[in-house]
């Protein structure tokens, strides 16, 4: 059976055609743009494929709950020009199959679970520190869900004591996002940061907060496994302080053999795959149905 | 067909008999004393009653991954004489029944879904604000497990700016529960919380702790409903504020028909269960079997 997947980004759409083994058949890349000419590419790269359903990741906000009027359409994103567009439905008619939405977090949540570092557990989450900073769960085989997506970046969490900078979250000022997401980097140090890799303050300074982040998500969801990825990320570095900084603020409080210096490189985790996750977990959605 | 139910507390157990349809028909209260006298007690209560499975809803920590070896074990309560306790292995053996362990808080969850404040949803999240704070979820069908139970009175949320006082929790001081908790009340203001009542800048300092747990819980679970309960909730005039401040901190972000001044009185609740909530929740798990 042939099945449709799109990693729908804020600069670009990865459209793949798969199977329900879940192999990638055939990938093609196109632009983010206006949605009067990207969505048409959509449909004319999948009209005569033969797909049975389609599954898509999609940056947003977006409404993911399937029994919503609607399902799948972008709510107030900052890329204006998709404000309100019903983005699910516009596919569903253009190609007649069903289609299943869900947050491009979600996803690779999703798709970790399936096929990356957390194959071995019921539930996991996957975290993105990059221009934004965003989460996906996948809880016992469901995505969470419920009177919208997670949008776990916007947490506050307590400032570093030699730090002035007043964040850059429009909608927050200061929020985890606003202060450690990769612009807010570069505002704060001058600099890129891959061009700051040598500059320990920058590191334990970004560990110090990501690290209260994933302390609230432990407490607040209890995860089996943390993944972390994207460009911020890349700075491996970046692991050793945060798995002793989460266990500094854990305190031995939460029982668990994985919340132990033995343990805990096993479970704040790199990805396991790489930059298909988000399509494969857009495959992933369209096998479950 | 007939069920045990278990609400067991730090001071108190709550024994009951009920039926599939939800009704408790018989109630005992006991005292927990330590678990040699306490167990022999709740197991000579059901013995002879034909009940065919238990629910418990317990304190913590308590194992309740019903594949671990573990399962309905006490961990390092603070309750000495129950810490390792094999309180779900040693219910089952004394009755020859199937036991189903969770959480207090959530099997409150649970029936607060079921016959109390959030029956018109599918996700919603009881917390309770007392001695200490703890909060359960309950997501279409199930309540969040995963490495562990959530512990979500144990998150940091930033210090307000008037306040000095240190924190009570052994673990991280000034925690929520730390700083929010009905002792720190008491230990910050030097008076019981209802002595306090008509003093606004302690509800205001409360509501600011609280709305801040509350906007994190909103961003990373995203909850239906919230429902919140506890002794320090019979403080009235606290929903009102916090209602405000969580839509402050907000700003607008997450999108719904809750998260607005019209709609926030049906978003952030009062329990529908008084008294019966526990047990009554405790009955709904062994329903659900």
């Amino acid at each position: 059976m042939k099945l449709g997947a799109i990693e729908a980004g804020g600069t670009k759409f990865v459209l793949a055609v798969g199977n329900d083994q879940g192999e990638i058949l055939e990938k093609e890349v196109i632009p983010t743009e206006h949605p009067d000419i990207t969505v048409p590419k959509v449909i004319s790269f999948f009209k005569d494929k033969g797909i049975e359903r389609l599954g898509l990741g999609g940056f947003g906000p977006i409404d993911i709950n399937e029994t919503s009027k609607t399902y799948g359409q972008l709510q107030k994103t900052p890329k204006t020009d998709w404000v309100d567009y019903p983005l699910g439905a516009a596919l569903k008619e253009g190609l007649g199959v069903p289609v299943k939405i869900d947050t491009d977090v979600n996803v690779a949540a999703m798709s970790e679970a399936k096929w990356g570092n957390a194959t071995d557990v019921d539930t996991c989450l996957y975290i993105t520190v990059g221009t934004g900073i965003g989460a996906g769960a996948y809880f016992h085989g469901q995505t969470l869900k419920g009177l919208s997506h997670s949008e776990m970046g916007h947490i506050k969490v307590r400032r570093h004591p030699d730090d002035t900078y007043e964040g850059t979250c429009p909608y927050h000022g200061d929020c985890l996002e606003g202060i450690a997401a990769g612009p807010s980097l570069e505002k704060r140090w001058g600099k890129k940061g891959h061009e700051l890799a040598e500059d320990d303050q920058v590191w334990e300074m970004e560990a110090f907060y990501l690290a209260q982040a994933l302390t609230s998500y432990i407490y607040i969801l209890s995860p089996e496994r943390i993944i972390m990825g994207g460009g911020v990320m890349k700075q491996k570095q970046l692991f050793p302080l945060i798995r002793r900084k989460v266990l500094e603020m854990l305190n031995g409080y939460v029982s668990s053999p994985y919340l132990t210096e033995q343990e805990i490189d096993n479970y704040i985790v790199f990805p396991g795959l790489t930059d298909e996750a988000g399509v494969k977990g857009a495959l992933y959605l369209a096998m479950k149905e």
